[in-house]
């Protein structure tokens, strides 16, 4: 494929968008999947999907597979899902619960079983083996770590903790390291989970995200509850620094009935709405009353596998006063509606007369272009210095 | 892939085809793309099924996308079906009719509108953009001609206009500039449209239409009415400079009825059937009762999509004494007849033993073969250098 | 695709298996096509399939097509499947007769017409032709042997007869030259011809095929009719040579049952289970009551067509005291379980953290190891000098 031509320059103040092959190329897409999602941490799933010990799930990243199991000491752990000795995938269903009453990972090739710590605990003829064999031939470990509830993996290894990465932009974004913590995300219940099959690029969904521009035209259910995101400028433009007002008297919700039960740890202050991205591949949207996670999972240049998850305190679905679907199906809805719009991106990305530009409501997006660039390594234009 | 191998020399005298990766590289079929097709004039469809203002269609060439429009002052114009800003595809159906009465072409994404001339008219929040903006963010022009009836839209934008090329080359094979202008083919009317997906290289679709040696084995039916057919040396052999001669009281059709009424434009002499390729993806067939034209579109190199169209003047289908779908028959089976065979041919140009000869009957592709290599910039064979 | 990391280094003593790229690359896949598959006999059918003069079967290898005829002088010849003219597949069936009463292959194209022995015998407008065509165009022919009543080609033409490679091969395994003839292979009749579709490359299935430390794991059916092979040492492990000795009173059967009547050539010494790799892509087991002939034809890096064929003697099958249905089933079952296990292994060589080792009971698959790397002209890594 070749490089689409640089196209007309935009007129002097709109700030040109990444070329299209950066969307649309699949040995661009390699390097992104080596420097970008292979180095950073991924969202794996909710950790209460794996309440007890011996429960497994199973990840997909690129070429490599992901194995997520609890421990018999409570612990999640994550490994590559390969055995040690030939190499078979180890658990081919996306979850399950590991063999012999849930103590033990067996390969069904050659009987290889290995603890749910890792270690190789029984071969055939293991006698035979070399001497430290069965201690060098445990499981290839991933590192895994567990925050908002979630249960997170980073291929690479040398990833700093996400606290200090993923959790201090939250920070700046919300005004006080404080703020995230009020809303307990680690204690919500997960009452929907939704996952999309996307044909475009994570980064047009990810753009997507980051501006509402669009909200107007494509979301009218949406602005109806959530009157700013019709003038073009969303919470991460500057001007909604404690996020979007709802309409007086309305929730997040289909119908546009009042919020829910708030959230149990809020502030009064607290009442609005904030969209944050948690660079690459994970969204967090925080309201008064539930918390929708977004996650992203790149599976070739042009297609995306997206989860939203929507998640309300312990007993919130339980209230009398509260439906859960209304909040869940405005949510789905606005999702299909950027969906529809960001596969035609993508089919246009592909054009030799393709060359973006964003507006001023857009260019929150310059700060995820300086993201994607600096984690390839690649300099950054002139025109994404600023803004 | 690798290139296959030379293959054994043809005995003296045979002309050797192209090498077999030249229909079946995809790498070449890239190349065919940027240097062939991008470059020359692609017929899109009848002009008038683009009937009233505000009717559009879409013609895929390749990553390309090409919207047609007819505009208010009743012009037709192309453009890339692309928005200026995200790069949203504007028009995602085949046909149809734009939006507001037939007024503006609105991008669903964030609302930027165009008028049918390609102008951008509106966008939320343009009050913000900078100077020239609106001006310099119009969609991105297509070249586009109507010739023969047909819309003809050209990507790059520097050919020489159709009648100069096209025009000239058929008035070479007719004899004279005057003879295509009578048959009219601006006015006839468009009896039937068949589309066919065919998994040969276009290339191999030309060559079979070139050359009439197949006609015998292949085409029974064909040859019954056009008994010249059956000796191997079709139209553009040099052997029919007047055209290929219909059997006494036959005409152009599968029960072998005598033709129609005449075309209104033809003088006496003009009652022979001419097959005429206008290089690189269309080919013309006139006769004197219908004209027909194959409209090819490249979409890999093993794969074409063609498209028949078949024509009479207007009030023809209307006669007591004619039938349109005989005519329209001999032509579906005849196609259905080549494509086997071309589809035959494209599996064994990936053999490691193919090399293919053109006999004496066969010469006329040569000067294919020089067209191609010409558009390609590649040396001309000797072999090539007469024929 | 990027090479994976080299991975931990195996604990002393254990032997490395092949980097994962050798299973999974398409651009290797292509090197083995050229200097391995093509450069030696694959297996092509039984020759009892082609019966009369005239009986075709076409062979799919890779980018060619392989046409295999049964001449007048009962003679079976191989030809490139290709018109000499203008490239068209001949034969687009998997088998049938020639037509013309079993006299000619013709072109369904432009009607060129070949002997069964090859020779171009007619095309319309011969005459026309320059001398010698007729002579020089005739079938591209593909070097054919039969052996083992099998029906063997060879593209390359440079590999020598089969009985001095695999012969010699198959004499030392089993001891003597004279022990294969004692099984009659060639008169033998097949009951039985099983195509299984494997998504694996075709060196996972050999070594799985070499090997019988899965056997215990994964095939108890089998292992309660050869005890030995619940040991994890299969027959090429050098702990059988006189091959696998069944249970008392058992057969290859899924039900168990004893052995039918013994192959009528055998000697007293001569009734265990021998499995053979006639390398590159075929397969022996050699029982007392049936002999099976695997063979795979490598479709791409990740797929691979395995058929299964059992014969017995003749007469066999309508013994009374025999069901060769339940000697079938448990090689059908056999073949199965490992197929999901190879899939799995293929999933797991895209791993970054892929490395497969060998125990000590697999080391035969190293000789497998030295085949491949002299056959893609690689130096031999020191690990694989001995075993």
């Amino acid at each position: 494929m070749m490089a689409p031509p640089a196209g007309p320059t935009p007129p002097e103040g709109l700030v040109p968008g990444l070329p299209g092959r950066y969307y649309t190329d699949e040995d661009h897409f390699a390097r992104e999947r080596r420097l970008v999602f292979a180095r950073s941490w991924q969202c794996v799933d909710r950790a209460e999907a794996l309440a007890e010990p011996g429960r497994f799930l199973v990840y997909p990243a690129g070429d490599d597979s992901v194995l997520v199991i609890r421990g018999k000491d409570d612990r999640l752990r994550a490994f590559h899902n390969v055995c040690r000795h030939r190499g078979a995938r180890l658990c081919t269903e996306e979850t399950g619960a590991t063999g012999a009453l849930g103590k033990s990972v067996r390969c069904m090739y050659h009987g290889w079983s290995y603890a749910l710590d890792g270690r190789l605990t029984a071969a055939p003829n293991l006698a035979d083996l070399p001497p430290g064999a069965r201690e060098q031939l445990g499981l290839v470990p991933v590192r895994a770590q567990e925050w908002l509830g979630y249960l997170w993996v980073n291929l690479d290894g040398q990833a700093p903790p996400l606290p200090e990465t993923a959790g201090r932009r939250a920070a700046a974004v919300l005004g006080s390291p404080a703020k995230l913590d009020r809303y307990g995300v680690g204690a919500l219940r997960r009452a929907s989970s939704i996952t999309y099959d996307v044909a475009a690029n994570w980064k047009v969904i990810t753009e997507n995200f980051m501006e509402c521009y669009h909200c107007a035209p494509l979301h009218p259910q949406l602005t109806a509850v959530l009157p700013q995101f019709a003038s073009g400028y969303g919470t991460m433009t500057g001007a909604a620094p404690d996020g979007a007002a709802f309409a007086a008297g309305r929730g997040y919700s289909l119908s546009g009935r009042a919020a829910g039960p708030r959230l149990p740890g809020l502030e009064p202050g607290d009442g609005q709405l904030h969209a944050l991205v948690l660079y690459p591949t994970a969204f967090l949207v925080l309201t008064p009353d539930h918390v929708a996670v977004y996650r992203l999972n790149p599976v070739s240049a042009g297609r995306t596998t997206l989860v939203v998850d929507t998640m309300f305190a312990p007993g919130h679905a339980e209230s009398d006063d509260f439906d859960p679907d209304d909040t869940i199906s405005l949510r789905d809805l606005t999702v299909r509606q950027d969906i529809e719009a960001v596969e035609r991106c993508q089919l246009g990305m592909r054009s030799s007369a393709y060359q973006g530009v964003l507006v001023p409501a857009e260019h929150a997006i310059i700060g995820f272009y300086r993201d994607v660039l600096g984690s390839l390594g690649e300099p950054l234009p002139p025109a994404y210095e600023h803004g």
